[in-house]
């Protein structure tokens, strides 16, 4: 046992410390927000409309996307179960936690407070998303401690580069394919390219699945698959737009779905399906329809944007995920790249075409609503026409398509820069030496950091005990065969 | 490795050719209905009085039953986990797609266009279900290709005997146990009475179950179990109607649950439970209650149809079953004429008892809603009286009860006798010989169609290495003994 | 196989006589509840705003909790995975019809009838999470038939002290604090006080996790944790309180796991993580927060108290529950009394200074309806001022903080004691010799009630195969050495 990874001092010296801060900064700046608060309830309050009727469903379904879905897809290693589903846990709640605070103070701070409302909650949940996409780069290879480092990195650098590109370059994306999928897999992958192990590139023996693994990995990818509908709506605007995200969501996880079957039967040697293609890819048009899941694209647009989104992820599993651990350094562990990377590409891409494409003889009016910043500004003419057909339209910027498209454009190449120079950042502080990061070959398994109940030795030892078993079968038939 | 069964060109032909008729069929015909349409948005819409919102819970309860429920429920094979869960995912996602676009023309379909909404989605995935239930009679026995080519054939028959049965002969059936259950149960016997494969009747070694395998279908139970009233309930009026609904499916749950471990217990021989009892005959109340779901047939009705059905239930899967495999060419793998056949006609009986037992004095004038075609016709004296009390009742037909009874029969009878016919046309095409079935002896194997992780090999030989190490262990004594 | 536990008598004794005397009840006392009666629809009711809109999501979500996530966190045994989870099945089952009636008669009876809606059956299920906490107490030790016989018994002593705590006593608590925790509790500690078996003391060779065990266990945790927001908040006011709740259940539950990784690897010896340990005192925040769930407590506050709870909970797991064993007769099995006992005492006291703090310049007037015995009773002319504030605000006991503070005490104390009074009974009961109960040695061991796949045995034996394979390969050696 290296002495170097005992949690003993590190992980609660973090907890705690981080508990201490946490707990200072609740009670300074925490408080209720205007629906949760009992002084502001009354005679006009109307209990059913309080806001967490909107949010508290949304906020259960990512939250069994977090927690169970996740967790279980990523217990997909063999020896490494307890890990994925358990560090995925531990990330995750202290991730929400600190992005409660983090993203408080960027986007729910006034008159001197955080003011917490579920809807607070429901953000935070997208920013722990995108903290356990790039835990996926780098699973099976770091300690605990290093994984609530990075989600303590993660969150500030996300929640800034979210303010930022909300607050000034203002975009559409209505499932957060830009800030959320782009920023965590190219934050991620700066985070690997750092930690590089070059001896893990020729593989390593316990980088294998199980008959029991792969089948609770399955089980991840349909909680995350039955639940991304409401994972792509949560944040839109209600009524035909949530609506929208929805029934485009789930086309584009549909058709993506049925495509990941026929390339991975079309690619394998045999014809046989690959479980790591059945676990990863069927995911693809969930992110590939995020950018423009809102918009009028028509249900064909979902569709194909979800074979696109499929065939894209496909291929980078196959040729662009060992080519980069290969020649640049960079090991993409659960090949975030292809889900959330390339496809979050074409995604952003397709979000640019619907801007360029919206007319307001496809949206009517409410054009201006999804399309927020196109609205007319302050003052306009068209605004107060604008306003008798939607009352309390907001006014916008006055931006042409155009110019949204180029502000898209804008935000697309900034959050990857943030996000890749935050990785690297990030990166470098994980590999401080006081961090418990496991030795290569202790790499993948679940007993550097948790006590084993004691089949896990003989799972373990099983293929060297029959092999053993078959040589002295061979031994003792010789030896009888002697006399 | 049988080269015919490689998915290789069949797999991707399949998927391919479905999906380029797909993406031509919802180009041209499919468009958004009037809630996911931002054009139809205006200052007299509310956005949280989108149809949304009453849809898109059960629409999720329905997801889960779907891909998680049935998924770990027909992982139930030691050696066929992953074709359980997999396969019903591919199939499921595939029937989705399709019933969208064949009910679509049949229920959605106005101004030369399939108008889309979640309440379509939420449809087919009762069309969905279909599919999988008649998959249960022929799990372990057949190819993904196949099963597609199933998908493809049961939508349309089904598709087209819903229509039928709803536009003309018009019927009460909230839970969906004629259209669903009996429909889904007589297709699948049809297709399993073409595929017989009479070397199978004498068990296959690998027809068993396994320690996990056990479990994962219970999980799978619990999640039928758990969502079911969702089930029953998502298609009836809303209010008191879909009230009544989930308390009468809980109860019924409840009550055949009790009564497939009690009987279960009784008829072992050790007094022992059974899994197999455990995992599927539990569920049988949740169809019993099915077509009486929404009437007022009092709790106790509910409670005392649970039990019924599991009775029904337990010995169809103790007599009927081994009966039709051996006598009538009918291998019913997973007992679905037990649980969805047996239920349902007792359901069905059960629902012409309530319509001929409902009296105004006991539902008040809003008989007229749940009987919808007991309404007066348009033009009736009495219609107008009702809408005073009930504004916005539809004219119905002014049916009796007895008339509405009969038209329960003859829609029983004919769904029956549609599906059979569809099953054993369906069943001839899945024969067709590039479809990829598997032998008898592959038959039950994950291997056949995955690349299998390492283990799988060796829980398949575990038996047999345990036994060589018995042979070696006396081998070596006698040896020694000798000496 | 030892006789004296066949159920095959016994449960089926057990459950058709309850079924006919539930028929019975059910058919002469419960009938529709008028959210669920089709004649009290009129006019005038409006069908989206039935209760049922309101009650049945929280119901959905309580029914995950006790099917999925207490039936995959009892099966943590390596050898006991189908009983944990099947007997929590029946159990739950029977539990939920059984407390449908008995509370039926104490919350919704008027007219001579029991009044069913989904608010039963929501109520219901918390009778049956306090029968199951219960059952964690006595798990592995216990047949089904004497759990059947716990659930009998405590679901009546459950509701009597509900009704007379509520009804007499009058108390604030919104999470189940002290009725539902307290009582469960105490109840099952003195179940198993009665139950105690001194040979199990110095544990049992079957007393183990399993790899694949210990993973089930924790996707049951996660279950739990994800939905126990809803939980907690299913029985609050809406509005305000119930978002409250929520936002401090989420809170507690975060800072109690975050704590209880850091304890686990603090207290570890080798600075490793314990699994039992994540999948319990994780979960310790959600109790603690319960008492004071809907209250102005502060975000703060519910994270502290989630601390505190998980420090209490993990220390009684670490010393109290061996001393417990070994100087008290009290075997708690999972260790019900840490992460429910202890937790829901600093809940209660937690709840007593909420009370005693609570003031209109906090609350607003809404603090009468949250500390709905504090307000004015009827004729006050303050409650007419209120009522101007708060329409509808119903008359209370016009109590001071303090009294109110005493009441909460006294309701603890009588709690405590009608479940510890109930649990020695009920035990005494559960002891009779005709129940099943295994013998010490079969404990902990599904093949006593259960038909095994055949692979359960071999689970079992590995261990033994595998030091056979030792013993005759240095035997081999020596053999051939000899030569």
């Amino acid at each position: 046992m290296n002495v170097s990874t005992s949690l003993k001092v590190r992980l609660p010296a973090f907890v705690l410390v981080s508990e201490v801060v946490m707990i200072v900064l609740y009670a300074v700046f925490v408080t209720y927000d205007d629906n949760a608060n009992a002084k502001l309830q009354n005679n006009e309050t109307k209990p059913m409309e309080n806001s967490i009727y909107q949010d508290y469903p949304y906020f259960v379904d990512v939250q069994l996307m977090i927690f169970i879905g996740f967790g279980c897809l990523l217990a997909f290693f063999r020896f490494y179960g307890f890990s994925g589903m358990v560090f995925n846990f531990l990330t995750a709640t202290f991730a929400i936690q600190w992005a409660i605070l983090i993203q408080g103070f960027f986007q729910f701070y006034y008159d001197g407070q955080i003011h917490l409302g579920v809807i607070n909650l429901l953000n935070a949940e997208f920013a722990c998303a995108v903290v356990l996409i790039s835990f996926g780069a780098v699973i099976g290879k770091t300690s605990p401690v290093q994984l609530l480092v990075m989600a303590l990195l993660e969150i500030p650098v996300f929640a800034v580069t979210e303010w930022a590109v909300l607050k000034y370059i203002r975009i559409n994306d209505a499932g957060g394919t830009i800030l959320i999928h782009l920023f965590a897999c190219y934050f991620g992958l700066g985070v690997t390219f750092v930690l590089y192990r070059p001896s893990l590139n020729n593989g390593h023996s316990r980088e294998i699945t199980s008959y029991h693994s792969d089948i609770l990995s399955v089980m991840g990818t349909l909680f995350l698959w039955v639940f991304w509908p409401s994972f792509n709506s949560a944040l839109t605007f209600k009524g035909d737009d949530q609506h929208r995200a929805i029934l485009h969501t789930f086309l584009g996880l549909s058709s993506s779905t049925l495509t990941a079957f026929a390339l991975t039967a079309m690619f394998n040697k045999r014809g046989k399906l690959t479980m790591a293609d059945i676990q990863n890819v069927t995911l693809a048009g969930g992110v590939t329809v995020g950018a423009s899941v809102d918009m009028m694209i028509s249900p064909v647009a979902a569709y194909a944007l979800g074979i696109m989104g499929c065939t894209a992820c496909f291929f980078g599993y196959k040729y662009m995920t060992p080519f980069m651990a290969r020649h640049m350094r960079i090991q993409d562990q659960c090949g975030i790249h292809n889900l959330h990377g390339l496809t979050g590409l074409i995604s952003s891409t397709a979000g640019i075409c619907a801007i360029l494409l919206a007319t307001e003889e496809t949206y009517g009016p409410s054009m201006y609503q999804i399309f927020s910043h196109r609205a007319p500004p302050e003052g306009d003419q068209k605004l107060l026409e604008l306003q008798r057909l939607i009352p309390g339209l907001k006014p916008g910027l006055g931006r042409t398509a155009q110019e949204q498209a180029l502000y898209q454009v804008a935000a697309i190449f900034s959050t990857i820069a943030a996000a890749a120079v935050g990785g690297l950042l990030t990166g470098w502080v994980m590999k401080l030496p006081f961090l418990a990061s496991p030795s290569d070959m202790d790499c993948f398994d679940d007993e550097l950091f948790f006590d084993m109940p004691s089949d896990f030795e003989r799972l373990k030892r099983f293929n060297m005990h029959h092999i053993l078993c078959l040589v002295y079968l061979i031994i003792t038939t010789l030896n009888i065969l002697c006399f």
